[in-house]
């Protein structure tokens, strides 16, 4: 099977998600710079929404990248990840909406831990369809703390927020920081092979 | 005629479609917990729905794969299939914001069974555009008892909602789980020649 | 220059029209059925639209297959297109919700009107990339009728629309009607040829 | 890397943009023509938008046609251009309701600005991983007047936007009407190549 129509199909669903985000910002009423004000911590969850959405779609062509077969199982943990990163829209309108109020900004971080989780299985399903872990995919992976890491700093943060919203909000971005130069150890293992 | 620009225009359109179920879900206003509550029943009939355009993306994709050749009646067949599915956010919105009320739930129904019928002319479409019924594709379909059932059942259910929506829920779940294991008929054949 | 990434653009476009155009029908509040009375109309004219842009797709598709070449004229025709397709939604909605009043309906008719003339340059310019007047794609246009009836009709149904819309309506279906077997003289020639 | 997919996901994110910008125009509730006064501003800003966002589609579309490789860099810089690239509906559709007023007429013309920022690291990104000054991308780009001038006068419309709305309009239309035939310099280069 090829993985051809994978690759467009996410593509369609992961464009369509990061251009959905930027409708949760709703046009002010008023002509006056102080009517975007509202508007302020909304743009705030967006920017990072987007840096999210991107490092999980240019983490996604890596791998696909990287593999040359996909199966029906590939296939159903892909639309399980994409379902995941298809609630971010929601997850950010209601954190920006509420001014990152502690709830939203839990949930938020709910859907991010989820969408980490579900990558776990997606990736699994691909090594195992690309010769599994004698495979060039599982030695790049072989010490994959940032995918060990990131869901117990989700978990912690979720946990925080109901301390301070703020410790959340740091760590959301200390691991989209931490993700944003998330290719290297493929292409390196590529370029040395 | 190729068959690249229909599996990119239906992924498109079903990209679309997946993405755009969840702008029914609304952000809610209020910080709190509980204003999740009412979005629960919307997210349950957006899962639901999310899971069945999974499978028709993932029945759309093996079909074509295993066909070579496309014409102007698939074409069309196609659109037909796409127009019933593009009636799922509108059928999924409904049903969610009334709380699984009976009309909405037999029209979600109506919806499931419509796109079920286009489903029937696109297959016969594609394998009279691939050999006929000495085909590959006519062969694997040869005892194809789930594309029997699921349309009745379907329509068990719409009757079924006026007595209790639970019933008619639990039918379009069995019909769901019945499919998530769609692609092994057209998989094995596929190995086995 | 490719003539794929003119088409995938194109397809991205159509697609999220298409499925742009169904948001167009609000999800009513109440859970009787009497609640889909108002949709009804917009329904409607949602299905007109639907096939007009399946229409303009199917044709887009086939020109685009029977060319082999794109460039600066071609893109920017392909957009003009674009832009009165994109204006779909927007006049299906104001249609369907005033219930086809005369001058929403006179306006429906305009944006149909300038994607039939928005579709000449087009045209024209894959005409004129693909070998000019002797091309295949100018034979089998020689004998265009339905592209110099449509604008005509097009016309009269606008004026129309103000002494009853059901004219006009019944034109538009007319039209539709007349395209919905729109490949057979590419097709037909790229089979001789 | 292949660009393969870059493109697509650009295509896909851009085909959204431009067809949500639509979405802005909200449907008028009236059936009179006096209805659509209201949203004449808003189309104006759209077609100024749907310009500005076919001309960044075709220049993208160009520019990758013209490079064979693309690496992470490439990756990130696109993703930052598709960021500004999707504040245009938001943009666009605050101008537009409020009928030109200063602010978010200076407002549009910064979203402008920062997107012909973002363009500069993205070509730069594209030049340097292919083949860097010696190649006939950059040899092409020698003098590029248009892309030194545009964020100048962007930055000055923002300016003169506090004077007249007027005067910003006009520079936007001018700069767009400048790019309007922006592919000659590559095209010619290629075609002398």
């Amino acid at each position: 099977m090829g993985k051809g129509r994978l690759e467009a199909f996410s593509d369609g669903v992961i464009a369509v998600i990061i251009t959905v985000l930027v409708l949760e910002m709703k046009v002010p009423h008023g002509p006056e710079l102080q009517a975007l004000a509202p508007v302020l911590p909304v743009f705030l969850s967006y920017v990072l929404s987007f840096v999210y959405v991107g490092i999980y779609w240019a983490n996604h062509h890596h791998f696909l990248h990287a593999s040359q077969h996909v199966n029906g199982r590939v296939l159903w943990a892909n639309l399980h990840l994409l379902f995941w990163l298809s609630l971010f829209p929601f997850a950010t309108g209601w954190m920006g909406e509420n001014h990152f109020a502690p709830v939203p900004v839990a949930v938020y971080g709910l859907v991010l831990l989820m969408a980490a989780l579900a990558w776990r299985p997606f990736q699994s399903a691909l090594i195992a369809a690309n010769g599994g872990s004698e495979s060039l995919l599982a030695h790049a992976l072989a010490r994959d703390w940032k995918g060990v890491a990131s869901p117990l700093l989700y978990a912690a943060a979720i946990g925080l927020a109901f301390i301070h919203p703020a410790i959340a909000g740091l760590l959301y971005i200390a691991v989209a920081v931490m993700w944003l130069v998330p290719d290297r150890r493929i292409e390196t293992r590529l370029t040395r092979a």
